[in-house]
């Protein structure tokens, strides 16, 4: 999507030391580390997905429509949550040069809004996708993915404010929202889907992949890693005839 | 195949300068790049496949029979279009000693003189030939592959000389042609499946692999990931007995 | 598992001498080389996994809940088996501030008190847990997973205190353990398998993966190898319908 | 298996000169860099599988036991074809000390001297393993793997001393013999089978792997990969009910 309207920063350099730093752990940086390996991963194939970081009040945004494996710093974008008034007309304290902001950014900020997380990843992961085709199969035609029984469970934390982690007999529920053409469109149900699952840290989209987020850049990534092994298990059982839950004491 | 009749270039330094230079982006250098990250995709295993960039008038290509991730610039062919007045008989601005042309060079011409292509990648990637296999079983035997209602084809652009990219809903139409004993031979049909299918940007040889490309080496690069990962998952909702195409609305 | 009970050192400089090297086969450098790899492998995704590694008395820790390809020297633990009176209350030589040790410790333990061993890595491969949702498949229903005939098998040591490997008509043998609900509850029947199958070199924990040991790093890191090798090698055969188990003779 | 009767050398130096080179082509430093490759192809997991390269009459083999991506030049194990006068006594010109000459030595050099070989390569890949699986499962229970009409097939040289490669509609036969406990015993029919298919660069170990060789480093290694390729491509057409050959004219 074309940046419709969205207001030039006034600063005539651009505001680039929001970007520059030679700190590795810098979320400019830090983006362009993750997208390499999500690249390798298979998740953000084809210019697909992305990944943003809040720090505070600045937010860091992945630009649309850029390999993700071949980012560097000066083509990210940079927000103030604080200073976004009006949800049509996004304000950007940095905008890199010839690039557009992402589609997805509206449902970074929902992550970032809603659950108040530090870091949301969005991928295109070919699991993620498998799941959500098959759980649309009759009889199952269903907007739950739901496992439990397995030990990188764990992984994922109980919820939003709340301490500790899933255990391994805990059932881990990651609600399904229906794709729409145009990925702003997905924010809608995506900010009901958080509301209906409050202790969700992630939401798949239907034939399209996953949003996951995290309190940290750690946890949402570490929550993303979790995430799709548990969807390419879950494929594979279903291979193999092996149903998703189970009745283990 | 042998060079049957090309002719040796005038130039005692057999025009170096046209593949030397110190920018990552050149031509020569970037064909190098992209060859060994094809090669790690699974691609280009065993001297398959292979890469060609237009700059202009000139074109870039990789030559036959070497070994993908190793490639070096001075490994590169260069021809000028405006130069080609008879396409038995290519005459090479520059031609590395001791190595064989490509024999999809005729192919990657389609592309760069019917379709102002910009880049033209050809792979023999696993995905796409198990594919073209899928669709020649009874009872489809068919010369299409045809997908809708996945994330991954908003990847594609809407056809040559058309803005902007397919929908989410649109159906992804890559025709098939099929293979001949020698590469070269594909160029007929090939040419053929570009004037049924103007707004394609790739197409699949029966058996062999695929042949995609771009306006610019962004686009062409970027369309052979989204496609291939639309290859895998093809293959595996066949697997799991998902159908390719769905009526959402 | 937060540390309920373990005594700080009481040296000011936390034993940093016991951690830093310029040698690479430090086993405090070496934990982290192969832990980078072992993520390569997908086998500590998302924090999960983890490797120790004894030296003679002295024990080295890979910590809890860190991102496993990003580990540097400094986050290992250390201890003394000898000074380790109380299960219940371990004493660590060296501890890195804000870490927590990993609730794995004390079945690495096992692996080094009982068998001797130098080495004890522990994956959560999904062909490891593959393997063990197959078998507990009815009506196999078993806690042995079983293969014979493959050559990958002589990859395995004959046993504790034993000279040479498996042969190829050997069957290997790896009993598989329930999970629990915390990873240190599995010490028990870890203990108990090993007791019962007195020449394995590794034991599977059912939904979970694997523990995997050898009398050296080399020994405990290609018996790892193998025996992924092995269960990928099953799960394929098993999609292929082909059995474990033959009698060539 | 142990040396048990080599002749060490008698230079005190232990002919170091002869693996120690600056030239990344020296073959010492070859085999490392492909042994590396290979471990990321999954080719030699757990220290399975090697690599030999022929130059003139010298012999380079990679020894025994060790973590094929870790291995250095003066780990290579060289002799003289010339001064092998008894198959049971090899004679080395250079043997590294602590380590042990392969098993495979006497199959490496069955191509070297039957088919005159630059290079031979073992693997244990698990699309080569599943492949003799599949022939030898009921009603097929064959020793030759066909499969035509594929364009990879074109990376096979048509045998030796013959000109040019095979053709996308030519038939590529791999005989396949059976395994035997120890590595050197399978030497007898390893070369009834090179003698059988006089044309073949292959030949598949059932339930163990694939030795394939060419003329030079580079042939092998192309070959070595187009046919892991066609392995990997058959165990998914099977999956998919797609035969091995057809009848395309």
């Amino acid at each position: 999507m074309a940046p419709t309207s969205f207001q030039e920063p006034t600063d005539t350099h651009n505001h680039d030391h929001l970007v520059k730093s030679t700190d590795s752990q810098h979320p400019a940086n830090l983006i362009c580390t993750l997208c390499e390996k999500f690249y390798h991963l298979g998740w953000v194939a084809g210019t697909g997905g992305g990944t943003s970081i809040r720090d505070n009040d600045l937010v860091y945004l992945a630009p649309s429509g850029v390999q993700k494996e071949l980012m560097k710093p000066e083509d990210i974008y940079v927000l103030s949550i604080a200073q976004q008034k009006d949800p049509k007309n996004r304000i950007y304290l940095r905008a890199p040069p010839s690039l557009k902001p992402s589609q997805c950014t509206p449902l970074f900020m929902a992550a970032f809004t809603k659950r108040n997380a530090g870091c949301c990843i969005h991928t295109h992961s070919q699991w993620a996708v498998l799941v959500t085709l098959l759980l649309e199969t009759r009889p199952l035609n269903t907007n739950i993915f739901e496992i439990n029984n397995i030990e990188q469970i764990k992984g994922f934390g109980k919820g939003f404010q709340k301490q500790g982690n899933l255990g391994y007999h805990d059932t881990l529920r990651i609600p399904v929202i229906e794709n729409t053409p145009h990925e702003e469109d997905l924010t809608e149900s995506l900010e009901t889907a958080m509301d209906e699952y409050p202790d969700t840290y992630a939401v798949l989209v239907r034939r399209h992949g996953l949003y996951v987020w995290g309190e940290t850049v750690h946890k949402a990534k570490t929550q993303a890693e979790s995430l799709d092994y548990l969807f390419q298990l879950a494929v594979e059982m279903k291979k193999l005839g092996i149903p998703w839950l189970s009745d283990i004491a």
